[in-house]
């Protein structure tokens, strides 16, 4: 449990790695130091040499990490050099904000399908993508081989569609409705509690508030 | 440093202690051991009590935590008790999809205006908020005693806004674009990077698929 946690820390960092990797190997830089790195980014080095080595390490004493090299392998371990394709359940302003960013299709993701449970917006398309009713949503998985489920429906019904989507076989949920989805655990689930982060903010406000 | 990071992943557990505390509240529960929490949040109980014990601790031995208090006591200490004026800076959709969202509004976050480059998209109104031109921000900001801005924009165009709305003497910034801002200390930011949330899911997909 303990190791579990301790892993999804790191991972939870990796992603920034590789934007900031991606940043250096676009401006043609070719290796990196961790204090360099640690520089940048912000990171103390010793906590940058610990998160690789948690993968193995890959850098070399003296030289530093190649930076194509370690942003290639960063892709690999966090399944980039693989397709994923994704259905998103809410066609509402979040739904169609996240089928505009074409970001995540340069990465491997790609959106295959729409559905809401609103007929009016049935038959809609969305950047070509055709939004279809939630009753062909367990077929269309089946047929098109979709691994993730976008859920950007309200919490009341996003419980109930989480279920429906476990048992039509999908590997993992992003989930973006305001509820702590319980599921088999052979799915992962992924949350973005957009009010939890702002409730962050708030917090720091305040705080930096009392200290002045 | 070290103090500060620990209490930034305190402080990121607090909104989901108030969700649940919430729940629990509107249910008509009164009173609730760190066990009971514990088994509904699926965190250790000790993790409940040395989280709640880092804001003084609002328990009792034997008794347990009084629902309705403690949410009280977490909404203050994450700022909720009083109001928040914001803008959002991108009137797109990822922009009106956060309009849209009433449940900011009831916890004290207010959208008071909407700013966008595109002279096409200025004029219209969204949720009864008129999209203003960028050069109206700053003037705006002053004369709505604005705290909080929301960046909806693009990566190219984050870095000199968030320059622009400290300059404005905002106070606090939720970035939703896909860079980490770098701006004088006493600025606030929270950052939501939704792709490296995604990319943890492709990562959590990847093993659990070689556990199997």
């Amino acid at each position: 449990m303990e190791e579990k946690e301790i892993s999804q820390a790191v991972v939870g960092r990796l992603p920034r790695y590789l934007r900031y990797l991606g940043e250096l190997r676009d401006e043609g830089i070719e290796r990196v130091s961790s204090q360099e790195l640690s520089d940048i980014m912000q990171v103390t080095a010793s906590q940058i040499r610990q998160d690789l080595n948690t993968f193995g390490g890959f850098g070399q004493q003296g030289y530093g990490y190649n930076v194509g090299y370690l942003y290639d392998e960063i892709g690999k371990i966090l399944g980039l050099n693989r397709e994923h394709r994704l259905i998103i359940v809410g066609a509402g302003h979040l739904g169609q904000a996240l089928v505009n960013y074409s970001n995540f299709e340069r990465r491997g993701f790609l959106f295959c399908g729409l559905f809401d449970s609103d007929p009016k917006v049935c038959g809609q398309k969305i950047r070509g993508i055709a939004v279809r009713p939630m009753e062909e949503m367990a077929g269309f998985i089946r047929d098109h081989n979709i691994d993730i489920a976008v859920l950007t429906i309200p919490k009341n019904a996003a419980v109930e569609t989480a279920e429906q989507l476990a048992a039509c076989g999908i590997k993992g949920i992003w989930n973006f409705a305001h509820v702590d989805l319980r599921l088999p655990g052979h799915i992962q689930v992924e949350n973005v509690h957009l009010s939890d982060s702002l409730m962050k903010l708030s917090y720091n406000l305040s705080s930096a508030e009392e200290e002045t």
